[in-house]
């Protein structure tokens, strides 16, 4: 499954590889008996987040779509972090997928279904998951999209 | 339980009989262990959406209460064909009810009230749950409401 | 733990004593194996919103701050009601932080922060927890932010 990772990672033209910090009392990822629990990821690379605004009006659906891909990748390299290696992942559970969007914008499903195929392509089965995604009024540092997720693991 | 199902959707003159179709590389339904994970439902019968819009200002509460039932339906519709009998069922956990509102529509909990009434209606004291009920900016295809939750089964 | 939350209680000038009541069909706090759910929780003392508005506009970070904080108090003194004591809390899971917020906010990580620090204040170890945080169009009763959580019990 890394191999998969590393490939969409360069096709995608960014490295996931770097520590991911986060400040205040709570932590990025969690394991309770054999559920793993990932806080929300915006589409951020190092400090700078890639893409912001509301879809429908300041981002297309294109590249609120592409902030979809880099929430999911971070939120892989997280669990990769966590668990050793992604192959632990037994299933993923929930996914939550959240868009910044604009009064009339409804391709949340759309937006959802850019991080679903990619969580797919890197973990095959495993990877199939439930889904949530709601147009939100606003995300942390104006992002566009923010996803968190629940996975199993053995 | 079905019985009661059966009752309430001739009542609200809706067959939710049919398969529920998703794109994507996601499912409508996922058990771990004694969880099943059930994703985000808007108001559909067959293809469409019965309930559009935004509370407050689109459509009234007493329309969105009922998109809050439709929704709630199909997520036990969807338990039903997972599980073979709603009856295996043991407790429903958390139910998140996501209502798209308008600025100034403050009763998401009256909205989720429908949704927490008829699911204990179908399920007696299984169907008592924890509930988050937030009001959002958009749904996918415009829906009124979404709906999603966590059960425990035996 | 008890002691830490009294004093924190104390410092607020608010009683969290009281019993929560709600209506409906659902419940404040639902245990299922070692994972305990605790329903949405808005900044409410006894019967008043203590804090309604909207982030960014209506009301301010410090103000919108202070709320994440009640809503972290409501949700400890529901699980000390449930559990008996906050002593039998292994580990916070999940945090979802919902901020009403304007077109223009941003700084919904910030508010979370406020929630987050609290959580750790009076649970130490156990307090530290994944975390969602989004901001939302509105929320019941008008209220400034909506907590929710999952917490694994020994």
């Amino acid at each position: 499954m890394e191999a998969r990772f590393d490939a969409i990672a360069a096709a995608m033209g960014h490295s996931f590889a770097g520590e991911i910090k986060i400040g205040g009392h709570y932590v990025s990822t969690l394991q309770h008996g054999s559920q793993v629990f990932v806080s929300g990821q915006i589409p951020r690379i190092g400090s700078n987040v890639m893409v912001t605004g509301r879809a429908g009006s300041d981002v297309t659906l294109a590249q609120t779509r592409e902030a979809a891909r880099i929430c999911a990748m971070r939120a892989l390299a997280l669990l990769a972090q966590a668990l050793g290696s992604l192959d632990r992942i037994q299933q993923l559970l929930r996914v939550g997928v959240y868009v910044q969007s604009a009064a009339d914008f409804t391709q949340q499903s759309e937006v959802a279904d850019a991080a679903s195929d990619l969580l797919h392509e890197v973990l095959g089965a495993a990877g199939t998951h439930t889904r949530t995604s709601i147009g939100v009024a606003q995300l942390p540092k104006n992002a566009a999209v923010e996803l968190d997720l629940i996975a199993a693991v053995s």
